[in-house]
């Protein structure tokens, strides 16, 4: 078992919440009303797809800081293009999609796991996304985050080293006694090289049911769980 | 009735915790433990009455930014020194001091207040304490906020337009759309100044049962309250 860690610190996006499901209802309903027959699923797919890469633009400097509402609302405006639909969503309907991203559902175990950390560590989120979609996502699922620590707050993107080491500056503690988990390699790989310990937390159904996605038994470094309940009884909570 | 705002940003030492209850106490045993006999509860009013004059000298430029515990220190190794009884406490006995800050009682009805307006607005902690000292307060006295916002992201002191001003961008919101709620008027003076709402709320015994305070019949903007569920009443909430 290993030791509880001072801070558990997670990913929100994939490892908290789902966003496949949130962002694929709310593309069905917009494109339902819109009478498109594009498949949401797979354009929601799509639309996650350009995030990494968008985010290392930022990160290498080939542009300048832009929020995670910002980066959406390009990408969705590149992906309507590139589906030939750009004409049948208006202004409104594109904010109502970008604005999905702040009220997605929780994955079901994801308040008692942090409900379940917090009697041993302090738990926060730490995330890509703007301080205000994590209030407004934390808010909205009842995730009793003790704090919320923003990518924004260092205007680079996680797996660059700023955002972890922000987060071990802001709660004042050495950066190895915080546990980064999260359900991305790339993520845990940024983690580890900032000198955080890492937690992989499988969560097979990020992509929908059956789609492909990472798997603990793929975790290079750290510890790895197949589930929120295995994740806490190893932490010995 | 005023409409529900948005959000409502609490101040919190003195308006959410009681910090002379629980500064008092740390001085009172450290104080027996050494065999002094100065008054805890007097020392803990001279300690606190440093704190304006101290940010005052960051946001004046007299001195570089220093964090709320750095603050606190100094203020501390000075006064121990006023009275005489510097020799007497050690290294160890000035850090736990300093930690007392960021482990204070909440006054009785803070968590309720703070768990009624959270039905309606997103509640936020906007403080002078740094982000470690508010999440560890807001854990150990089980306050909900939504978010923790310090003052610390901005390098001056509240009552500077810079920490309320950065709420408001965090938030993604206008600055009237934010309710500051505090029991000084100093405080809430800099919030009106920024553009936002204000609430005085009356804490009457923030000073020890009987002392003087600031009382909501002084308040001269915005909303004043003399209780908690009065302010909640009139909140609609």
């Amino acid at each position: 078992m290993a030791e509880a860690p001072d801070i558990v610190a997670f990913d929100v996006l994939g490892t908290i919440v789902d966003w496949h499901t949130g962002v694929t209802e709310h593309l069905r309903e917009t494109f339902a009303r819109r009478d498109l027959d594009t498949d949401p699923a797979a354009f929601a797919v799509a639309w996650r797809g350009r995030y990494l890469p968008a985010l290392r633009r930022v990160n290498d400097g080939d542009r300048p800081w832009a929020s995670l509402d910002t980066l959406h609302r390009e990408s969705l405006d590149a992906l309507l293009d590139e589906h030939g639909i750009g004409s049948r969503l208006d202004e409104s309907d594109r904010r109502r999609l970008v604005g999905t991203w702040h009220r997605l559902p929780a994955w079901p175990d994801s308040a008692e796991l942090i409900t379940r950390l917090k009697r041993r560590s302090t738990v926060v989120a730490l995330s890509n996304g703007s301080f205000a979609l994590l209030v407004s996502l934390a808010k909205a699922a009842g995730l009793p985050f003790d704090g919320i620590i923003s990518a924004e707050f260092t205007h680079t993107y996680k797996p660059a080293p700023e955002p972890y080491a922000k987060a071990a500056e802001l709660l004042e503690v050495d950066p190895g006694e915080i546990l980064l988990v999260a359900a991305h390699g790339w993520d845990l790989a940024g983690a580890a090289s900032a000198g955080l310990r890492t937690a992989f937390l499988e969560r097979p159904d990020e992509y929908g049911p059956g789609e492909r996605t990472e798997r603990s038994t793929d975790a290079t470094c750290g510890l790895a769980a197949a589930s929120a309940a295995e994740l806490a009884r190893r932490l010995g909570c």
